[in-house]
């Protein structure tokens, strides 16, 4: 009889899970066994290490470690580590990177380091006395986590605000803290989330040490003391620029109707939905790879850029584009909240090289690298989909049966095939040409 | 002098990559490359298979392998496996498994399966000539697509409809088609792209050939055809109850106290984006996990979820809970539109083993087990967040600094100690028992 469940797995060796799992849920339990095995590391302290990370191991996931070369970020060379299970990515992010390494590269601004922790709790009393006694409060809290945030201090880091939201109009006797934080290289949430609790504690005991209060007003229940990922003042502007004209020809579309569609299909992006989904996806193919090859955490970041891309009350895309002037600019904004120092950043052993690899890059140039890479599989997608995507192979093909259709002689075939060769052909501009003198 | 970029890298061996990047990059060239090749599979093909999988591999990333045991989900017994970089997600989802088993289990309702593509496309005319001709240009895309979808219809799936959609109010010219697909256990991406293209080529052929068609309206620009991640229709629903009295004690709050603060917990992720983003974000990180351990698309994934959660206008959970009745009731609805066949499902060699151990599901039973480890990881999220997260200790320590604030005698901090072992302890109900006759 096969045995579905069990209780005490956790407590079994690695080997012993392993070995329960092959007999219950495996055909060929020793060729399972054996399989997932040959993917454990030789080195057995590199292997503990990675165990270490989560619980029940029984193998390694492996996706293949891969590199984009050519990224000219704020005018460093970078070679950029991604890690990805789908194809195209790296190659369309290097043959971006190489594309606006001629044309001036990528430029970034951070435009904010900010992290945002959030104190949840039920109170009920006036609460005018709670609001007078938020100096004193803050204070105290302060006061009382010297210890937690004297590190982060002398790193030029720490708590930069706590203010009380009054949320009762929403729930009954809700409130919150709205704690902000600045982490330096660090992501910060071990960091933040020992603040909070230190913070609800000592708000606990000012509470119940408060003269003035009744009892009920000394009664405070903390629900929850918890970072946000939602992390809008961690935030990240990366641009590509060029006069319309340095777009040179791309994929047979002359640079001002390229420069026209690509902007064509941002607008469209930022009108529909369905659409902006899509498009910011292909943007994170292009971050997550990055943020997991330096051993970030990406649904914190995926969390993050898509309530960003809502803010508006309407899901739209997170690059813009525009042409004015003649200079074509193409950018993305997104929050970012990384890490170049603790969690697995130093841990992982292939993240380690990741690092290396970067220059031991800051949190703010890690930041410029994936808000870049993201920025760059964008304008390859796009790029894609309104040419070869559809366009390329197809308005060959489109062209000799808009000729079949108008009933071209082969003179006129052969002399419209090389004259719309880097033009873009439509209807009445064939039927124009192969009225016009010069083809008669 | 060291070279930071390069000219043609992705023609270079693998080992010839890895060689330029250690010799350009790394401080301890022979070093890393030593270490980067330990992480090699020692099966070539193997191996192969991986680095086929992306572009400019020179090693593989990996990530541990976990599972969580004792899911009971439709009344079927799993183990899940799991592939996540993050401690306590693998034991928080055992935990709430093994706690929701011998509470019924996880019941769950697939709510869709039909997946979307769009057309965008820009033309100018009368419309109205366009909507009367859709008859006619749906049964030539059809007619002409049948090569493609041949397979899919014999698997039970296809084309579901072509919609017409006139977008000119958002931007000159500018229309969409949109195609609903089912694509059986496939997620169907390529399968969905594939008919795209055709039905644009087909389009554009069927414009020019119309006789009641002006040249300007012969001309239609595609501007992109592709699927769409945002798949609100391929929608599964999982959820847990029981009568709140069988929750039992949990971390020292009585059954009716817990469900009361859970309900809070998630009523506050529905009224506040930031705590929205990061009840969703743990959500996720159970999600995830599966659909990485199945080779499955977590990009997608993530990008239609919290579209999703954006619907309403204001980003909020994706999960629900009601007491009513004297019913516990806690669930999750989420779009999941995943493939059990098709991708990199058969090709990962990992991936195989993890729908061996799920018994090689359905399309939709994978739906149904992914969204209950996302279900069971926000349960134990939220459990841990409103008891041991801060109140556990701190309870305890709370109920001491009260008793000394409140000059209790040693005899009465036992016997409030005693009795408090499993209530909610507040300064007014502590002030009560303390004056309580029993207590005098």
């Amino acid at each position: 009889m096969n045995n579905k469940t069990i209780s005490g797995f956790s407590k079994l060796s690695k080997r012993g899970k392993l070995k329960w799992i092959v007999e219950n849920f495996f055909k060929d339990p020793e060729y399972t066994m054996k399989e997932l095995q040959s993917y454990w590391h030789g080195n057995e302290d590199q292997q503990k290490v990675i165990d270490g990370f989560s619980e029940n191991t029984i193998s390694n996931f492996i996706l293949p470690y891969g590199v984009a070369p050519n990224f000219i970020i704020d005018g460093k060379e970078y070679v950029v580590p991604m890690v990805i299970e789908e194809s195209s990515v790296v190659a369309a992010a290097s043959s971006a990177a190489k594309f606006w390494a001629s044309r001036g590269g990528f430029k970034t601004t951070i435009l904010g380091t900010t992290k945002i922790g959030q104190i949840h709790f039920l109170w009920s009393g006036d609460k005018n006395k709670l609001i007078a006694a938020m100096p004193s409060i803050k204070a105290r809290m302060l006061k009382d986590s010297l210890d937690i945030v004297s590190n982060m201090v002398k790193r030029g880091g720490g708590v930069v605000d706590i203010i009380l939201k009054d949320m009762t109009d929403k729930e009954p006797d809700y409130y919150k803290f709205t704690v902000s934080f600045e982490t330096c290289d660090s992501m910060g949430a071990n960091f933040i989330n020992s603040c909070l609790e230190s913070f609800s504690k000592s708000f606990c005991e000012w509470c119940m040490e408060a003269d003035g209060f009744t009892d009920a007003e000394k009664d405070v229940t903390i629900l929850m003391s918890i970072l946000s990922n939602f992390t809008p003042d961690c935030l990240v502007k990366a641009e590509v620029s060029c006069p319309v004209e340095d777009l040179g020809i791309i994929d047979d579309l002359p640079p001002e109707v390229f420069a026209e569609k690509f902007a064509k299909a941002i607008r469209i992006a930022h009108i529909d939905p369905y659409r902006a989904t899509t498009h910011n996806k292909g943007i994170f193919n292009g971050i997550d790879a990055v943020v997991i090859a330096t051993a970030n955490d990406f649904r914190a970041i995926e969390a993050a850029g898509h309530t960003y891309a809502s803010l508006s009350g309407s899901y739209t895309s997170l690059s813009h584009c525009t042409i004015e002037n003649g200079i074509f600019k193409f950018w993305l904004v997104v929050p970012l909240a990384v890490g170049t120092v603790g969690g697995l950043t130093a841990l992982h052993p292939i993240a380690k090289f990741s690092l290396e690899l970067l220059g031991y890059p800051s949190a703010k140039e890690l930041m410029s690298i994936i808000s870049s890479a993201g920025l760059a599989k964008n304008f390859a997608a796009i790029k894609s989909l309104i040419t070869t995507g559809i366009q390329k192979g197809h308005m060959k093909m489109h062209l000799q049966n808009m000729l079949t259709q108008l009933k071209a002689s082969d003179e006129q075939v052969l002399a419209a095939t090389e004259y719309f060769k880097d033009k873009v052909v439509s209807f009445a501009s064939l039927r124009e040409f192969l009225q016009s003198p010069h083809e008669a």
